[in-house]
């Protein structure tokens, strides 16, 4: 499948905010790996970028990545192996917007997302149609720990609103939301 | 929140397939019980039904759930202590069904999942519609490993199409696969 739209999906490891609001570094997660790539792959994602500016977790990242894109695990399970492909990590949210303005001409449009957040951000149909009609070029984000620090939210050009339940309670993994938001923005 | 209307969840680990079509059991992992509570505290699910037939599998997975309704989990984040505290670990499919047969006074309406599914079973519209304004009890079917035993199927009132993107790959997580079933059901 190629796209003729493009959304590429950021997870920030840094900085993000841990539950006191301070600003911290989140470990890189197996399973963020593999269930964002397969959810990303799965509805057209052209880049799935892994941002974290600890270079031991940066080998890690590619490790993992690699054991599926070029190891044993390409062999054991192709479907993986696709998923897998669309991961890029990364030190840092500028880098891979430079990474996209050079991709694509244009400075992406870059769209944070928050659990907390407001309701006055861009709506999931608007996005979706600025995706797939008018073919700009779109970069989500998405918080690791209890989400993205506010210098992350000050590079971005809106928020998506929170995916919310019929109440109250709003505890969902990013890995969940993540795919929510796919769901909603590129889903048939 | 008391939801008035009745959405359970099933995640099957024995009887499932391998990617032989073979009938096999699959193991408990740690992150289908939280990523799935989550979600599914966050949408409303009245009970996570844990389904495994072997008792170190159920001990492992109830191990889990106290460590964090009851033990050191509940103080350290009450967020995930309510979320797990909707999971209910259980031998076989039949015995949930009688659960819910004795809690709602009938037969729930049982749907299963499938990702290479027909699209001919009912809508996710239609679901939604019988269950929050109908207020028909359902129960939601997801399988382990590379899905569910035909036996189980078999149990099923219907089928929910399966969860596609643009195009042709679909290799979603079952925690990417339930958190979006939620949503399009259950979700503002």
């Amino acid at each position: 499948m190629d796209a003729d739209f493009h959304l590429d999906v950021a997870l920030i490891h840094h900085p993000v905010v841990n539950r006191n609001d301070e600003i911290i570094g989140s470990a890189v997660t197996n399973l963020d790996l593999h269930d964002i790539a397969r959810a990303g792959k799965t509805f057209g994602v052209t880049t799935y970028w892994v941002v974290t500016p600890y270079p031991l977790q940066q080998d890690l990242a590619t490790g993992i990545v690699g054991h599926w894109t070029e190891g044993y695990g390409r062999v054991a399970n192709s479907d993986r192996a696709a998923a897998l492909s669309i991961i890029r990590v990364i030190a840092s949210l500028e880098e891979v917007i430079m990474e996209m303005t050079r991709r694509h001409g244009r400075r992406p449009k870059v769209i944070a997302t928050s659990a907390g957040g407001q309701q006055c951000g861009i709506s999931y149909a608007e996005l979706r149609c600025e995706i797939i009609e008018q073919k700009i070029p779109v970069l989500l984000l998405l918080g690791t720990a209890w989400g993205l620090a506010p210098a992350v939210l000050e590079l971005a050009d809106s928020v998506l609103p929170p995916i919310l339940g019929p109440g109250e309670f709003n505890h969902l993994s990013v890995r969940s939301a993540a795919s929510i938001i796919l769901d909603r923005l590129l889903g048939r």
